[in-house]
């Protein structure tokens, strides 16, 4: 009797996924629009490691969700046993972002020119509970220039994000960047007598105090009262520690995140008195004014780059700026439920982070797109064209097994003509053939037998046709008129006729 | 007095590195190339995950230079405390290849189209011993047809590398793809005595002499004689255990190994007569039979694709035909050593990899590009040519701070224009910016202050021209004819006059 033999399961590990074909495509186009953006505005490419050591990543995810410090870490498998725990090459880690290991390049090639404007496209992985919508191996698309004091590279940042989603097909109002800046935010708090200097330190009373007013949008301004003073019971019944300021020092802190306005100039304006005697609000202030001014000349005004007082930014290591895109537009999902995308770009500037390797202040600022969810976004915008979500155009269906000489010369020849194609090379009837070919969504099927070849002619069937008419494709009426679903083509015509069939196809 | 801080050192973890600019553009080149070819044969787009479980991921790598399994793998930080080490969701694993995942994907989706025709381009993680040209972390493409039991899939596997080799710019006879059949090889093992029936156990008496075998190329002839026998010591004093084998049976594997031919008719008819006894082996010399006609049929004789009955290939998976692909053209490095780049392609059949998850024999045959070590041989080819190493084709350089508007409109406009772009956004004079454009690889300057500004005209500094002088470049003097270093141009001329400088650069 055979033994029984354990077999493994076939499974994703919690949070990660496949990415098949259609999703895939889509997602290079994007990267692709993207990526020549970001090379318009003067970026060029970077690849760092999936490890490094977990000493150069730092410490810089916000603190929730993210169960042992939020990333996938273990031991060096290289050091001996004889090493001590506190080792600085004990701990690996799979980068959390782009950011920090960007931070460890500019610190270990020190004769990189500078500023070093560098764009990155690559996984990140973060030991975070997953959820809807929610992994823990994503996209992140990153540009950054270190080296770079001057506010211009802030206000690009943001442009080229607007270009970025125009040439994506979003409409200039679905979507906006929002721009804030860390040195006022910290004047505030400081007018609002909360005087530590270290505003990237999360455990300070600043950093409790940034962190409650992040959580604007979930807890209300209710909710950023209750955190700013003594704490926050959610309806789930956990309890939030508060910063614990008083009510006058709240409303100072309220001040500052209600002067908002559709000017630039207004929220300049308002911040300045609100900060005016704080050195370094009033710094932030004028890092606001130099941003307006260039966003101006570079063409992008508030109706597409917006000042927002609310906007912190989760991360700990920003310094000054701060931005965020938002897709504003109302998606509805193929439920018919609107959906809301909200934060696909982020980012800011981080004067610190270089300097925690070589102890040089380093300027420094940048981005970064989330490219899933903005695939998200584009894959529910445009679920009502027709895709290519295949990239296989015709399929050579065998007929005759004695004829594979005549199979495999035609299906060169077609793929010479620049045509993807392939003769199908499982085990199966015509029939079989063809519903293969419908399920992959091959559009074109070539159909010859001995018959076909001895007379020079080949059958083509149409298999877009019927998924077309299927369909609920905004196109479909157009382009549905005078196809026939089957037809015949003399051999010297067939190249002709299949390029004149995908044609159509391909354009989409 | 201040603290002393305990800083970070900028480091890679010991086989990972920083890929830039240059090699990063070529990469990309090269894998649209390969990318392209790939769908013209029918392929389709995967993605899976870099962490997958290591009970998914099976045993296959070959035991060498491999501590600890040769996977980066770590506990699943999800199991509760209590949970026991043999829980299957215990260990998880960076992938070490890109077949393993796709065999769980296929298990995963019973319901995938078959033939399932995918590529896949994805880093693979690898805990060896690093050294020169070997890295622990490296690109690999794969394609693969799962649920295709016609030998054209294979035939089809090695036609379509060649295409994808010439397409990078190697000539037919700079390369060669090597076939030999596992089935035909374990015959002559079976012929010489050798009866164990699974060749995908590597410690069964077949496994330690298919190892023997595959070491030809590292220890020549009577090296494997002694791993085929009782064992072998080499250089270094190492011992390694042999199989075991008598002469006569040595002497019946050597016959195998010597059935070298440049004609693959020959090839399989010296085979046939070796391995005839032996039910497998003939199975085996079929399969090679069929691969001959599919491949004569798609237009690739023997100057391409050569039957060589010495290749194993080291992954413990393959159950029939087994490809490699190598460059044979000898490459001269930067200090004139000559340097062999071997083998850049590898794949074959694997019937019984998803049958591991299912218990279902699913018939499945692919390969793998080496993208790394392609790329390598492809950079000294290459390094006589002149690269477009920068992505940025102008920078606008800053000389006069109060106008900082006019150049920001230059810069869009520029960049409204097609052409990449950017001012610069660190500080330092006008000679440290040309520095920074030099540094970098910037082909243009432009130069403006106010009086510019004023007149409406423009200096253009052509950096390009001082590389290319200095450069022992091929094309160089043809290059440089008539090319001023510097130029005054019109501002209604002047995006004409950037493109037409540029246009030279840019076919590079």
């Amino acid at each position: 009797m055979a033994e029984k033999i354990k077999r493994p399961k076939a499974r994703n590990y919690k949070g990660f996924r496949d990415t098949f074909s259609e999703d895939i495509l889509l997602r290079r186009k994007m990267i692709e629009t993207i990526r020549e953006i970001c090379e318009r505005y003067g970026f060029s490419p970077l690849e760092t490691p999936a490890l490094e050591y977990v000493d150069s990543l730092g410490k810089f995810l916000p603190e929730e969700h993210t169960p042992e410090g939020g990333i996938f870490s273990f031991k060096n498998p290289d050091l001996s046993s004889g090493t001590r725990e506190d080792h600085p090459d004990w701990w690996l880690g799979m980068r959390y972002d782009l950011t920090a290991p960007l931070a460890r390049v500019v610190a270990q090639y020190q004769d990189l020119p500078k500023p070093f404007r560098r764009y990155q496209l690559g996984q990140v992985w973060r030991y975070e509970k997953p959820g809807p919508g929610r992994f823990r191996e994503f996209y992140q698309f990153d540009f950054d220039s270190v080296g770079a004091a001057s506010m211009i590279a802030d206000a690009e940042s943001c442009a080229m994000v607007c270009d970025m989603l125009e040439a994506l097909g979003f409409a200039r109002g679905d979507y906006i960047i929002q721009v804030n800046d860390r040195k006022a935010l910290q004047g505030a708090l400081e007018c609002a007598g909360l005087t530590e200097s270290d505003i990237t330190d999360e455990n300070s009373q600043v950093g409790v105090a940034l962190r409650a007013i992040d959580k604007l949008d979930r807890v209300g301004r209710d909710g950023v009262t209750e955190l700013l003073g003594k704490g926050r019971k959610d309806t789930s019944g956990d309890y939030t520690e508060g910063a614990g300021l008083d009510t006058k020092q709240i409303d100072i802190i309220h001040a500052y995140l209600d002067a908002r306005s559709d000017s630039r100039t207004e929220v300049c304006d308002s911040l300045g008195k609100l900060v005016a005697d704080s050195k370094i609000g009033c710094e932030g202030v004028e890092e606001l004014r130099q941003i307006d001014s260039h966003l101006t000349d570079l063409g992008y005004s508030a109706d597409r780059v917006r000042f927002e007082p609310t906007v912190v930014r989760g991360l700990g290591y920003y310094t000054g700026p701060v931005f965020e895109g938002i897709i504003t537009k109302e998606i509805v999902d193929e439920k018919g439920k609107k959906r809301s995308f909200g934060s696909i770009f982020g980012g800011g500037r981080y004067d610190t982070l270089v300097q925690r390797f070589t102890g040089q202040k380093t300027p420094a600022t940048g981005g970064s797109v989330g490219v899933d969810r903005l695939l998200a976004a584009m894959l529910l915008l445009d679920k009502k064209k027709a895709h290519n979500s295949c990239t296989t155009e015709v399929l050579i269906t065998i007929m005759d097994k004695s004829r594979l000489t005549d199979y495999l010369q035609l299906v060169q020849k077609v793929r010479a003509a620049g045509i993807n194609s392939e003769v199908f090379v499982g085990n199966g009837s015509i029939g079989k053939q063809l519903q293969y070919a419908d399920r992959r969504g091959i559009p074109l099927a070539l159909i010859a037998g001995s018959d076909e070849f001895s007379n020079g002619e080949y059958q083509i069937k149409d298999l877009e046709l019927g998924r077309r008419l299927a369909a609920d494709i905004e196109d479909r009426d157009e382009w549905l008129k005078g196809r026939p679903s089957q037809q015949s083509v003399k051999a010297d015509e067939l190249m002709s006729k299949l390029k004149e069939l995908l044609a159509d196809y391909r354009a989409k």
